[in-house]
């Protein structure tokens, strides 16, 4: 049995039985590399206590949706290219997706889950309405919370209305204990000070291994092929993906702002950003060399360069601003490596010193282990008639 | 209000109204540096929604107790050293403390918890009574779980007997999430691979200041005169302390090992370790030499000397070990700043790059907040029947 502390409370170092009544229903949306990743989590967990707690009621993506209604595997569904990856036990009934199917799928069972795995502006603006019914929400899909002001609202009060939860570690960090420790911090009677940090995974990678000799375009182009960045890498250096992260962060620290509220400096120069997709390769030796000045500038001064993040909540108003920046070379966010994310949050307890989480911050293993997380914690207090996270342990 | 949002479960992002019925009863015990700052930070809420879910029932230390027993300052009361930190509406009995003080003072209400901030085996050592009767610890104490398996197995069985909940994020790291990482991990389905890091505070702070050319015997003068180290520096020097974190890690990852299992290298020689308290200031030096080499080589070789203590739990055995290691300058260990812990796990999804937790990790007010962070969480639960830390915020 996979050894499972209550993590989420003061430890119940106990070690009640695992005794699972009824699986959680999970309906899982994207079937791209994170949603594959959680199907293949959620196999290799097959026959185990952890498999036991959730059921596959329905996979789809925006083309196909299949469903479970009990025994082999039948039709459409043999096609559909995640099939290989769905459990073994279920059957399945290819049905074409439409709105309605999710709440079908996940009929009226005690503990629903909806497993949002998509970067779906569509899926996002249906959040609200599935918790007003009841039905959990888990995603990593930044754009339920990080997007307008009006939707991130409309969650927070769907979540009442329906009583339902919303499980959004996915969304900052892929699982790394930022949006938690940010939460448990006021919970504890912290007031946020500051938050600091590198956000995105590949901008990470793209600045720690630029040495102002290889140039900058080169090393994009090896980050894309790594799949370190979206294939228009555009989408990546904007910046973009930051301010959404940012939002989210903030807004989780008692900040309503808005994207407007953020003053990000993208690395895409005007011109870049006009052309269309397929002429972005060709373009993009043109930020080689305003780079290599910024970063001989900055080496000169015993500085490296870093895309951070920062939100300042001492003043009157809060600063947010994303951008390109040149740290100390033992400055606390300077460090790390590879594609790590590395954040800074200052509090009332850690007024001077901050806390600092570091670690893989984006990829579809632990992004669709940070989605499995938070259905667990869901799924464990309907089962276990406790807090979410507190019932078995065997230590 | 403070704001408070549920942490430790998939955000409840709602804004139910702070509706507390009972507040859960607080038995402090340990009026030291630790003691005094729950005090202080429980004086601050007075008044406030967090100040009305806690209500301090009794405070003792092994001279002097006093307890509530309802309008006005009485008495003896006045004069017991933290009287003035001492809720203004409580009112005081002073009495001789006694061993079933704590537990008559808490009397049978709905949530009661005992905060230990002694470092007292004796109280350590009724942990698990007070949890069989469905009284909650919350400890700063590592002698719980961090002293004999036979101890550390009574306190996890007499959670189950008790229904209570043991609230440890103090004992190791001091708030910073540690403890909580581990098990979130393992509920999630991760294995734990391995932890390294630097546990100690005042040896953090003094290699960190450690240059090779000021004698070593100097900067430990300079540090307990700062309070980074005790009284008596060796409690520092020796390790111990740092073994009895690692086995409180040890053990919320699955290794059930006892002191002799982790190899510790104390930085006391035995003629230092064998001399009387009074004679120790004057022996320092003794240590500056051997340092002075180790620092050299390792600095030749890019190298800096930092405490690490080390868990790994790949093999066959577990391996625990603690000890002056030399790392290089850009190693995640040998990082960070003043007393700093910082720790990596290494799990199923962080097999490569860690994740990395690192801050302020000893001090009197960073436990406190830690303590008090537990008993919120516990008493939340209670009170709003919902999963600790479920409960209400305005974001």
């Amino acid at each position: 049995m996979s050894a499972s502390v209550s993590a989420l409370a003061p430890a119940r170092i106990a070690n009640p039985p695992e005794a699972v009544q009824v699986p959680a229903r999970i309906a899982l949306l994207g079937t791209g590399t994170v949603g594959s990743a959680v199907l293949a989590r959620l196999a290799a967990w097959e026959g185990t206590p952890l498999g036991r707690r959730l059921s596959l009621a329905c996979v789809a993506n925006s083309r196909i949706a299949v469903r479970a209604v009990g025994g082999g595997m039948r039709g459409d569904a043999a096609d559909a290219p995640f099939a290989r990856l769905l459990p073994s036990a279920a059957s399945w009934q290819a049905c074409v997706a439409h709105p309605a199917l999710v709440d079908q799928a996940l009929g009226d069972g005690a503990c629903r889950i909806v497993v949002d795995a998509t970067a779906s502006e569509a899926v996002a603006e249906r959040h609200p309405h599935w918790l007003a019914q009841g039905i959990h929400v888990v995603t990593a899909c930044k754009l339920g919370q990080g997007a307008s002001l009006a939707r991130w609202r409309a969650i927070r009060g769907a979540c009442t209305a329906g009583d339902a939860r919303y499980g959004d570690s996915a969304t900052v960090g892929a699982g790394l204990p930022l949006l938690r420790s940010l939460r448990e911090l006021q919970a504890g009677g912290d007031r946020l000070h500051a938050i600091a940090g590198v956000l995105s995974g590949s901008l990470a990678w793209l600045f720690h291994h630029y040495d102002g000799m290889r140039p900058f375009s080169a090393l994009v182009r090896q980050a894309r092929e790594a799949g370190y960045t979206e294939p228009d890498p555009r989408d990546d250096l904007s910046g973009e993906d930051v301010r959404r992260k940012l939002l989210i962060l903030a807004r989780a620290g008692g900040a309503a702002l808005d994207a407007g509220d953020v003053t990000v400096r993208s690395l895409v120069p005007p011109a870049l950003a006009a052309l269309p997709a397929d002429a972005v390769d060709a373009a993009l030796p043109t930020l080689d060399a305003p780079l290599r000045t910024r970063f001989a500038d900055a080496w000169k001064d015993g500085e490296r360069l870093r895309f951070i993040a920062r939100l300042d909540l001492r003043g009157d108003a809060p600063l947010a601003r994303v951008g390109l920046e040149a740290l100390p070379a033992d400055d606390p966010l300077a460090g790390g490596g590879g594609t790590d994310n590395r954040v800074a949050i200052w509090s009332d307890r850690y007024a001077r010193q901050p806390l600092v989480i570091q670690g893989p911050g984006a990829g579809a293993e632990v992004t669709a282990a940070a989605l499995l997380d938070d259905a667990l914690r869901i799924a464990r207090e309907t089962q276990d008639g406790t807090p979410a996270g507190r019932a078995s342990a065997s230590r």
